[in-house]
């Protein structure tokens, strides 16, 4: 049977990050065979290299899956090619060749011209549309249940160009972190490097925060930090706002983990006290303005007036009157307030953290504090190299940051 | 200062459960002294023991403290009189001295007689009212969202009675997985009392179950399983339903974790065709009308008409049109549905299942199977000892209930 | 079948300990029934509880097992006779039905009396002999491989009282750890109680350490708590001498396991250099005499004079010439420079801690730090409570008590 | 200052096996900087790939530990040149500047020839030495406490080619296995490769075996698989024997970790008992003679007739008489009955797994069988990507392997 040829191109720091290797296994793992037809190793450690590929499979369903795999990886495949783009049928419905977004920095061929792919966010569709009041046209990553009927809608692969990450060799400072065993030494200087990031006030800072944080002794940290400008929205759940409150209203939830409730701790349900003042209060704003509720990260989240949301879940008791109990919501609101992020501090919240880390372009640095190492390589594993993890107990690294960015 | 002094009675299993070294603690830990006034042991295994104990504490608020660990422990106090009840000053609004709710069997003494409170649920209070038609009260649990103006809230400790559950030695026939840690021997015998419990017919047999019963190839067994008759509800998320379809669709999702989406496996983003599939047909079960989506766990669940309900989360892609989507409503939706129900199957799920844990009472019957230890030791320690662990792959524990419950 | 009876005494924190709940377990577990036929509760904190049972039991196999395990949790059976004595067969070889010893505090009955058995650890014999010069006979634990023919041998459970250690309520003042989930906030909680325990002096403190005190940056900070005579013996193997000294030699060691190499780290084998210059110098403290070594931990142990055990193993590189290469020489050294310990303080090292968990009596106090908690799980599960485990950088906890001993 | 520039080559699977990433990783991470003079790629998937660079670094000491660590990855420096040989100027005491061998193959440039070195371990040094009766010279692998005074030692890095092992893409068919998370039904497809690997008769087969295939109920199926001429050396430590042993002689032994000895399981200290029993027969070939050991596999081993070693620890309890408590002579023993070896199978063993792993050459596959993830990542980790991890139950995994190997 005569195999499919098929010639591919890219571009970037292909040895050093990996890419080069991924790109081969992609092609031998899924069945097909390559001819390397050009390579131009880049001399030093900031040249770029080129390659050019002849890619062969006798399997044409193989072939697309290799494609699209290779696609991710930043190859163009018929790169001068204009994109193909296809009405969607009905509203949230796509068509069934639908092209689906990564979190790499992405760019589509229309008109002959490159658009950047504007809102990047992991698993949507990209949509082409005549920008109001321009000439040209403009290209936008949306969630499947917001595409419209009749949406001009990419598919397929010609006239896609992906930029994925690179490894920024020690451009970041961070290259010390790289095996994730992080002993207190390490943790100290991880602290200094980040306090530079967020201390210089340049860049927008959003906070994920877990109730580890108030168990850990963090609140009074995380308070300041908010309170001095550091942390520009904040992101959590119910839980971490109901711990949050309990702490300050009644001084418990002292490093047990409340969300599950044994047998022994089951005398004093603070947090449940802590949800009726609330409730009776109106709001935790409410609470706020009574002058009930006058320290912790929700009165600061609050005095401070920056944007948060809590998003609700099924473990959730209350919830708050704050809380979003719509996940479809919930998730609008995240996108809305992670636009233009330029660092995510995630602090021992693996759910929300991974949700987050869907909605936000590779190229935003993300900041991820685990007492779990598992936790951390789930969260570093989004392909982004753009992220930091530090294994330590949350607690500690907030006081070493407030010490830092406050206090000192 | 004059100690406080405050008489208390228990019953039951007292020592082979723990209860009695578990009310030593409270009291120690909290800072009160002890004396006991009167024990009896039981003299075998099935006789309960009976203890009256008074408690000394200086400190009012410590004592407090006290008494209601021990009221949760199953303590009397005051438990002769009439239980206090006070009226709900709003909407979602309960007194603040208001009497929170166990997992475990409680009554409150009302008009002279005790009164079983129903509808039991951790962390939620009583509100006694008058059953319409009867000329007797009622007692009932209720979320605090729940709770109307006026509603005749359960406040302090007196006349209530906590039984909680015993470690019923042998009698479930697990005693040799007391040590949680499972060979593949010890899976077999698990599997073995596990198909006796739930082959019988008797019992009503509610699922909670994780994506990953998908990636182990657990979907046909459990499928089987559902087919058969042997589950009577099926509670999941938006994953575990999208993972499912696409398997079914498209044969993959082998293994790998798609809820985060590795780089390398960025190329085959099947969960996405499988949602615009769905949302093309309108529903899952409309696929299942169409004749499109022919097996499978979802296929099961809809062909057999059991309830169920798919709870949304922040993470969620899509979701499907199935999917509740609003918190409030899912926990409502959640807690229809396992009334009556005798056992709770937990299929690599943790959060589906510590939500669930929190909506039954003590002695609904829990078998978690999960391949991390971590998971089951916190699914366990909800203070219910009808509670089963097993470390194993949950594709193999299927495959072997299945094998046992199905095809022999 | 008449079943076999059997009357057994027992007297301690029965309840508060788990002790009764533990004997009723192994009764009913292993086939037999009780009735409890006196018992009398210790009525407060304080007091002792005691208790008469008899138990009943078909086979006589299981009652042998039943009975040698209550033996173990402190139940005298038949405790009025005397000890049942035979001669070992062979040198190395006991007879067949020998008592083997617990950690636990023991006595024997010989010739009306009660004997102490001295020189206490798990899994040996007991042998009585006639101590020369004395009118009295003496009961002493023997390893099986030191008996010598015709020595007494303990056989048996007839006149043997065995007293368990007790969960010494609140008395270390290590209440709080209880959970084994160590924030930074409760290791200076922790810190403070060990620097008070032997910060007095009166206490023996043996250290046993492993590698990544060095790896942690721990070295100068236990170095200097030798110095300041805190540390009394020092146990350890060939790894954490030759990681110690390559980190003073050539201040390598930072962090990576290297016991293990993986590829990237080959190049700087330091700790190969650090091994050949001491096989140079002819041992360690030759290198220190020649002013070439003049820091670090094995410079302070060897400097300040105190006795200390390096253990080969199967893995080690050298080794170096201090260390003990042969087994059994090894476990004879331990067990001498243990002799009258009241402290160990177990530096993550999980195979010297259990080693030397064996050696020691239940009633050593046992301090264990490791940032995995599976080890301390392990460590604190050998039927002592004087154990305290502390999850937390190793590096972190011996800075924080250097600051509070040394440095204060 | 000048920077010293040193030219390298090298050549190989330089993309695929990540090998180019590596050289330039080490090169910048030590402060240094390359300039790629000459890069050939690899056409396909079979060719290797050939580079030149410059290297360049200000500082001696980096530059040296730069060009070290280049060695381990197979880079050729001053390839031309003869080797540096120095004698040892003691006993056991090599020169400063000693090259320190790696697992990879290695060869030296003597008299203008490239010798292979022979028995080749890591940490070792290379001794060159005129082969008795032959013209030409030959070159070895010593441990640094064989080496004689006057022995000629390699010296420095000039005339040393080594070359790593490559990743050998799908050549092994276990391509499958890369994410280390191992379901069922993954199991099953890694135990039919191991199968046909080992059961063609044409691999020489060495196993490393821990206490808990006899825990997880392993012991038949192992015993089988050595009967049967599939297992051609045995390596275990003291444990696994007694437990074995222990198993067989009283049916004990059912997946408790006996080696720690919990509270509860004090009563039947079988291990003890077994080991009196040998002591008694004067050994386990003693003990196999008298025909009271007719099973399990200490009797499948001794009675094959395969050579073994049962290396001693620190944790013993006995020891037996067969098992070797001098640890330079353990791991000579080792070394020996590793020699030829194509294929260990490392049987939840981690130290010994460890101490083998050091033994044997990078290109002796190794299949690691463990149910903790963390176990198998620590013994992959070795520089040699001959090596499958099985998460798995280990007697589950023996199971299957009898099945196809031994019942089929």
């Amino acid at each position: 049977m005569a195999a499919i040829v098929k010639n591919i191109r890219t571009e970037g720091h292909l040895i050093d990050s990996g890419l080069m290797s991924q790109i081969f296994d992609v092609i031998i793992s899924d069945g097909g065979t390559f001819e390397v037809t050009d390579f131009q190793i880049g001399r030093n450690n900031d040249e770029f290299s080129k390659a050019s590929l002849s890619v062969m499979c006798d399997d044409p369903v193989s072939m697309n899956t290799i494609l699209l795999k290779l696609s991710s990886l930043g190859c163009s495949i018929d790169a001068d090619n204009e994109v193909v783009l296809k009405p969607a049928p009905a509203d949230g419905v796509v068509p069934p060749d639908f092209y689906s977004t990564t979190n790499h920095r992405t760019s589509v061929r229309v008109g002959g011209h490159w658009l950047e792919v504007k809102r990047l966010r992991m698993d949507g569709v990209v949509v082409v549309g005549s920008s109001p009041g321009k000439s040209m046209a403009s290209a936008e990553t949306m969630k499947f249940r917001d595409v419209k009927k009749d949406d001009a809608v990419v598919c397929g692969l010609s006239g896609i160009r992906v930029q994925p990450d690179f490894v920024e060799r020690d451009r970041t400072g961070f290259s010390f972190m790289a095996d994730e065993v992080s002993s207190e030494r390490k943790v100290r200087l991880v602290v200094e490097r980040v306090a530079e990031l967020i201390g210089s006030g340049r860049k927008r800072v959003v906070c994920v925060c877990g109730p580890v944080v108030v168990h850990t002794g963090g609140s009074a940290d995380l308070a300041a930090l908010i309170g001095a400008g550091h942390i520009h929205a904040f992101l959590g759940g119910n839980a971490v706002a109901v711990h949050d409150i309990e702490h300050e209203l009644y001084g418990t939830s002292l490093g047990v983990d409340l969300s599950i409730g044994s047998l022994v701790e089951m005398g004093h349900r603070n947090h449940l006290r802590a949800i009726n003042e609330i409730w009776r209060a109106g709001s935790v704003a409410g609470l706020v303005d009574e002058g009930k509720l006058d320290s912790g990260i929700m009165h600061s989240v609050i005095t401070s007036g920056i944007p948060y949301c809590l998003a609700g879940s099924l473990r959730d008791d209350g919830p708050l009157p704050e809380t979003v109990t719509d996940m479809n919501e919930a998730q609008d609101q995240h996108a809305r307030i992670l636009q233009g992020t330029d660092i995510v501090l995630m602090l021992s919240s693996m759910l929300h953290s991974i949700a987050v880390g869907n909605m936000i372009p590779a190229e935003v640095m993300t900041i991820c504090v685990d007492i779990n190492p598992a936790v951390i390589t789930k969260l570093r594993n989004r392909g982004s190299h753009q992220s930091i993890g530090v294994v330590t107990d949350v607690g500690l690294f907030l006081h070493l940051l407030a010490d830092r960015l406050v206090r000192d």
